[in-house]
């Protein structure tokens, strides 16, 4: 079984075919052209679809696609995704059908992630975990059971808003001293400079403080690789506030696998490590047994396979 | 139909006779002389089972019994409830059936609040809500698609133990700056009394200042009746941080339905209406929309019906 899995983002649009046993067969990536607004990027969506169709082994039985936004709970809806000027309201499914003749179905992006995990990547063997994008913002999805768990609404699992300091900084949500504000990649970097700033012979110092735009997290682990104590503090600061958020999931949900993605998680254990033992001293005694953070290693290709499972399950 | 419902709590063993279309048709309190070691916790459970048998219209289908502490995935089982001494791991289920032939199951009490409330409550007209106990201790439960949602191993919502402020106080937990060491009973009124200290001629200093262990929610609420700003300012603290805690589970869970119930929550609009402000001005727009906090009206009889309830729907 065949399906086609997009994955909708503010500079690209990435397809794949994907076999329901084998994964991902090919994938690929035209930029999305937010500018020419949501009739031109629906077109572009409509292309990549249709030769993601001509690729394939047999005719795919539709596409999922992932997006950015606010989806409707029965999945056929984009309201409002960031960095997609002038997309307002729109039903993504009718769009792609008129365009394509093929069948569609639409999720929220960090949800998708966690479905590729679940279906194809490390959370394989988990019937419940959470799965945490690290990336810009943070975002995430929840897997309970086998099935994304998704709220009321269909819009659960904002893990990047969840306070954790109710005095903490601003970040780009209402959610002041959300996770976000700190791990986020842009923030991670924000509260690093100051740091750096004064400790002027470091070689990060050397390196950025002159274009701090160009730092980022893998820089740091780098540093970090070779004993730059710094670094190894800035990452650790950022893991072990990422503990509390995660006790704060663990708590709520109980769920205790955790599956990171995402640029900043590519810090690795300079991160994850103080967040495992940042939520281990905080956690109740009995959510401590299981407990446990992965890396994915599929990257942004969960996301499609997620998108393709998608398809695969609910058309 | 008919079910016995049984709330074990460390003072009081309640049990009701629960119909299922009329709900609650009478109850009754015995002391649970916990002291006297878990043989004895149980012969008392037992013999409140068998009198409420005798009062009941028809024979009942079995007893559901809400308890402290952990409670099994395939609730038989209560491992080291709080308050009950020397209690280890039990199954409860095995012991009744022993003790009165009635099959038996067992949840975890907050838990039951919200099957309660869900059912027979002010949660009737709900799909999906979330509960919130503010008592001594802050508790919860989580009513998803008009089912409890209990997480992988049966320990979820333990809504009291979400960090608000992870440079927080400490709370009896683990979670230190958790939203139970802001609103726990004995926190909030530990929290109050420096308040109070400095404003000696303020009318609280003058009745519990030297009997600050007599100073409850109810007293702060009366005074803020009076008028009085400082009982105003000490409740509207700690409903502002229940706001942040209540953006977390919504930003997480998606369920904007809260319905609280407890000793603390009696306060009410005192405490409610800053906890409405404060999680709206946290909340990221898309889940403003309906928000609300309800009050359980019906007190701890929400456990009792909800104990009901799981035997109807389990037993």
């Amino acid at each position: 079984m065949i399906s086609i899995g997009i994955d909708l983002g503010g500079t690209n649009i990435k397809s794949a075919v994907v076999d329901r046993e084998k994964g991902l067969l090919s994938s690929h990536s035209v930029p999305t052209n937010a500018a020419g607004g949501p009739d031109a990027v629906l077109d572009r969506i409509a292309e990549a679809i249709t030769s993601a169709a001509d690729d394939a082994p047999e005719k795919p039985l539709g596409a999922g696609i992932g997006a950015p936004g606010i989806i409707s709970l029965d999945r056929t809806t984009v309201s409002h995704p960031p960095n997609l000027p002038g997309w307002g309201v729109i039903n993504v499914n009718e769009e792609i059908k008129k365009r394509t003749g093929f069948d569609a179905i639409v999720e929220n992006d960090a949800n998708l992630m966690a479905l590729g995990s679940s279906r194809y990547g490390v959370g394989r063997d988990l019937d419940s975990m959470i799965m945490l994008t690290l990336g810009t913002g943070v975002g995430g999805g929840i897997i309970y059971k086998r099935e994304l768990y998704r709220g009321a609404t269909g819009g659960a699992a904002e893990m990047g808003h969840v306070i954790i300091d109710y005095n903490g900084p601003e970040s780009y949500s209402s959610a002041r001293g959300d996770i976000e504000a700190y791990i986020g990649q842009r923030f991670l970097i924000r509260n690093a400079i100051p740091l750096i700033k004064n400790h002027p012979g470091n070689p990060l110092a050397k390196k950025f403080l002159d274009k701090p735009d160009e730092l980022e997290p893998v820089h740091l682990s780098n540093e970090a690789d070779n004993g730059n104590e710094l670094a190894i503090q800035i990452l650790a600061d950022a893991g072990r506030v990422l503990g509390y958020a995660i006790v704060n999931y663990i708590h709520i949900l109980d769920i205790r696998n955790i599956i990171v993605s995402g640029g900043v998680a590519k810090a690795g254990d300079w991160i994850l490590e103080p967040a495992r033992k940042a939520a281990l001293e905080r956690l109740m005694p009995p959510f401590r047994e299981g407990f446990e953070i992965r890396y994915e290693t599929l990257g942004n290709d969960a996301a499609l396979l997620g998108a393709g499972s998608l398809a695969f399950e609910f058309l």
